[in-house]
């Protein structure tokens, strides 16, 4: 049954393996009307592409968009966008060697219980490269609230993502529950301000880590890392500025749901937590109730935020505050013990290129699935004067 | 748009206000031939209910189940079951006051914001009553399991969530990933074994931890807190054992994913993570890496499990284990600041009946959600040598 | 997997067995604010129980609908609505003797070969008292619709729907491409006038045939087949007025795709048109197209209705007009030849409480299957300045 | 919302204008190892395409599809399956007058109304060339089952249609209760036989008539329309043999519920029927039902096949017979009345590229739809013991 869609109001179907032909998507409920153009999509993809140097893949790819489907001149029709992007760099041939064993910490054994058949190039399907299809899907949702909030003059919606820990180095910033909320503790010095960050500022730095001290300490761990043939795990925080209030449904469809399906279903997460997260489990009520408050233009707010912007799966119009933890990549130039469908296990060295930490290339990843899930819920008239 | 349901081969739709006249739910895909009966959903309801003394909520509801539809002679038909349990303890009174003020930590800003029309009765769907629906959908998704295994000849599937911590006290228990491996420390002496854990055993305890010295703890830290009026959060963790290898879909099904929508999305959770979860962002990946190793019977396993269970979105056939973050009760009785559509924030003390702590009345419920996963995957044929 | 639902937008799942406890359903997807009282939904229902006399099924079901949930002070929440009918008059005992045989016209066969295990009181799931739970989601339909011409100053949406023909015999009204369209042959002298015809005029002949005369000969038909221990089908036309231009979608949920699913998959039918329908086959180009013209009012509209109100899957703001043709119920007090799991065909009488036709009881199902699709896409925004 | 893709277990999402830079389709949902190659697209491709001569579209194209996904080493992955099929011959500049002009019978002021955005390249989205997808999903659809006979040994799935009407012209073939029953009247001499009638027979003739009287005459119909400037209708009729028994569900997804959604949303259909179909609305039940009888090799047939193989919407395993009415294209080189957003109607004359019938070339079309409805079917598992 299908497997490779999300969303409800708005519904992003992926499509592609690692070393096929190519990866793509289609994105089907964009409303008509919404100025897009290739140059947005082809921005996010090269945002998502590697950099260079040594904490980076070596796969090349141009990762140029071709949009099938769904916009005439210039504008959203209303219908299916179909944006492809070929694999140019692909080498099938560095897979050869792995289709009769199991990686470690890869998806190879799930796929052979499961399916049966496999594509053992580079994943295939379970790669990182499936990722392409959700960022152009983020590329949509973010050109459908940039439209609507010019049209109701409504703040325009800021996502920004950074690499908040890298290994064992955590960035020095505001903690969350700080973030939108008054309260900040008399004489706190932090090494970046998520209120006023940019994703250009998280850009410019190598590591995506916004925070200098850190990233030169980042930079240090993960070619301490590379030396040791090994690789390390990171976690992103997304912050999400001028969302509206009110997005979300009480249950399954919660934004908090719907987040934790699009961002815990990215390759290599292993968690995900909102506002305080799993610090909320050690607080007492008195201390993590937000309290609200009447805003200087009348509108209400909350004087804190450890809620993270969503109270009860909707959202109340403060900062959304996520953090996405990415595992260690599985693949690092070492031996390790794998298996195949018959035999004893066995010591191998896999090839292929890696990157040896994702957390900065999942950056505007996570970026794009904030995007994708707002959109997909503004897309939802929830009351009878709202309807068209 | 629908926003009450989950599951794509199994349907669980859910319905009812905390003080309207019923909860329950649909579930829609069941196979037909598995054993049903209706003390299977009492007894999956009954462990949802709140005990007794200080630590729980006062609402008394019996909570009997009515199933209406989608069982003949025992067997469920392949057809929807319908199953209803009356509000009968619904003190809609309790509520009046509520109306035109948005409680600190609660959805009703949200509520007022997106539907324009609240229900302020006890949260009206943003209840945790909802759950009742939610832990209906997973007796069915046990009972599925049990047919199937008892069929298959395979083991039964065994899903045991605990209170792993309550406020800042934690069960000693093994590291998630040991469950399942065969790596425990020599020497390592932990308050329980979680490979053998019962529900049964879990129950026997006020708050649903296994560890003695650790629940003795979290009794008397909740004492603390309801002498000062105030609340706690807690975390529940959750070991599934005996899951088939090969549940999950590569991309946006992953059984991961699936696990944080269907977890993400119940009430007051604040995160989710899986098997080292936001710890492995910590880790080298080769010490985060899980071995492949022969059984004794010649199939597959891991020699740690930091995976927790699922790789690349699949099950490997090792425990799952999941955490699930709960954040302390909103409401509290003492004074907190709220504010209504007009006029500036005040302070109330809000009445109602609540836990003190979620997490243990949360054990049966974040089961139920798992159990209802697994069994939306199991029912997802995935090759062609599968089909009927 | 779930085959009891449909809709996009707004969500009917239907659930129940015939000699069940009772049948329903939950409508999920309702925006808020709408005015939603038992009252109509008793109306409804009231429309769709048979009548008394020699032509309906003796089976006699007070059918009262208890509305569960999605509902607060009359208006509906934004939340689902689950309503539940009781089945009181259920003889299950009726249907012993057929277990083990398939009825000749009946899903029976199909069931024991898809399901295995199967309810053979009344058909069970198969059974025609299904369409209890798709009145009730035709019912919120049309509040839906009524509550948004309220506030939008839009005619009332208005569905009505007649016995077209039954056996042989045929009313004589004007052809659909008349109805809506300013083109009325010199001279015609129809039975009665679809453009005014309303559901009360219909109600007030047994048989629901507008034409006075064709109703005599119908009665006169059905007294024979009954005599003649056989049944009769018929076809139920339905035209819906004032229905908004441009609902629909222009590929697979076109406006037609959706009625043709919501109509074909109601019982006993085996057949549906739109406009000209199976005559438009034998027609040109030339004869068919409608022209377009300016209205008083300077909207658009046709000259002529051969399309039925519907173009390329978009409403065109003309009428809507279906026909929906029902096979005679399968069930007659007369021996015929069935067979079950093993051994020779056999000769039986079945037993049970039937209609001799259905197409009069079918008149409110058609019109609640007409007014749910349409709920369901006037609830799709599909530009940019039509979102909220 | 999205409104472009149809299907539950097996899902097609289709995309693309019919002058933009492609058409496709994403078909997700297929099972891993099913062999498929392009040569079985292609041949479906090269069937929908128009053929030369005077009575077809002078539009070419060549219709290569390209394969980007879903496949490895010839076999399904279970992973998406995207389809491109570049637009070579698109002349976009055929439509520019009819920008600001809604053309008689076509979606555009459905679109204007709906979208706002049009566009107006020969229909757009609207276009029979979104049918390129649908022909597409056929394809993969009938190697599901191609695959799924020859594991199971079960006789392969053959689905033929064929032009049973053209205008005023009707081929001359046994009625669709004679199909598959074994009563056929003596001395009954029909111009073919569709119980052995093959694709390749129907694509034999240019109109895809099997009754060669019938065809001469439809040919000297279409060749009189296309002298006066104008169109005809038609209807296909398909046969599907060797249809497993028990595929389809009790209520709305109904395989005849399904089938009118997939054949019901076909560009210029204006009616499906099933079976005796509207006829079986004129006949009494002890006529129309068709009696139980016990096959040589000991399973379950009908007598007769009124049904069309299909009882209470689930398959029998006789032939499902299936007619389809298609109006008269609208576009037809003579003058017409359109309107446009403002101003008066007035006359023009479309430009662009049709078919004058478009029933002939619906024929794989239709075989495609039927294939995709019972492949999703095939691909839901009803009972316990049919689980992987």
């Amino acid at each position: 049954m299908p497997g490779s869609s999300i969303g409800g109001a708005l519904r992003l179907q992926t499509f592609g393996e690692s070393h096929g032909a190519a990866v793509g998507c289609v994105v089907d409920g964009c409303p008509a009307g919404v100025p897009l153009d290739v140059a947005r999509i082809s921005g996010w993809l090269a945002r998502r592409r590697p950099g260079s140097g040594p904490h980076v893949s070596a796969r090349r790819e141009p990762d140029v968009p071709r949009v099938l489907s769904g916009t005439y001149e210039g504008l959203t029709l209303g219908t299916p966008i179909c944006v492809v992007v070929e694999n140019l760099d692909a080498r099938p041939d560095d897979y050869a060697a792995m289709h009769q064993w199991f990686r470690p910490g890869h998806a190879d054994f799930g796929w052979h219980a499961r399916f049966g058949h496999r594509d053992p190039r580079g994943g295939g399907r379970s790669s990182a490269r499936e990722t392409v299809g959700r960022v152009i899907g983020g590329a949509v949702a973010q050109a459908i609230f940039d439209a609507w909030t010019t049209l109701r003059g409504h703040p325009r919606l800021e996502i920004v993502a950074w690499v908040q820990s890298l290994g064992a180095i955590e960035a020095h910033g505001p903690a969350p529950h700080m973030l939108g909320g008054s309260i900040v503790p008399a004489g706190a010095a932090f090494a970046f301000d998520p209120q006023t960050l940019t994703s250009t500022d998280v850009d410019r730095t190598p590591l995506r880590c916004p925070d200098a001290t850190a990233h030169a300490a980042m930079v240090a761990a993960l070619e301490c890392a590379r030396r040791d043939r090994d690789s390390l795990g990171g976690v992103v925080r997304c912050v999400a500025r001028n969302v509206p209030a009110g997005l979300g449904d009480p249950t399954f469809d919660k934004v908090t749901g719907l987040l934790a399906h699009a961002l815990g279903s990215l390759p290599a997460v292993r968690g995900v937590q909102f506002g305080s997260g799993f610090a909320a489990a050690g607080l007492r009520g008195s201390a993590h109730n937000d309290a609200f408050v009447r805003t200087g233009s009348g509108g209400v707010a909350t004087a804190t935020n450890h809620a993270g912007g969503a109270l009860g799966g909707l959202t109340t119009g403060m900062p959304l505050v996520i953090d996405v933890a990415f595992k260690p990549p599985a693949t690092i130039p070492q031996p390790q013990t794998g298996i195949g469908p018959a035999g004893p296990a066995e010591s191998r060295t896999v090839t292929g290129r890696h990157d040896p930490c994702v957390a900065p290339r999942a950056v505007p990843i996570v970026e794009a699935a904030v995007f994708f899930v707002l959109a997909d819920l503004l897309l939802r008239p929830a009351r009878l004067d709202s309807l068209p």
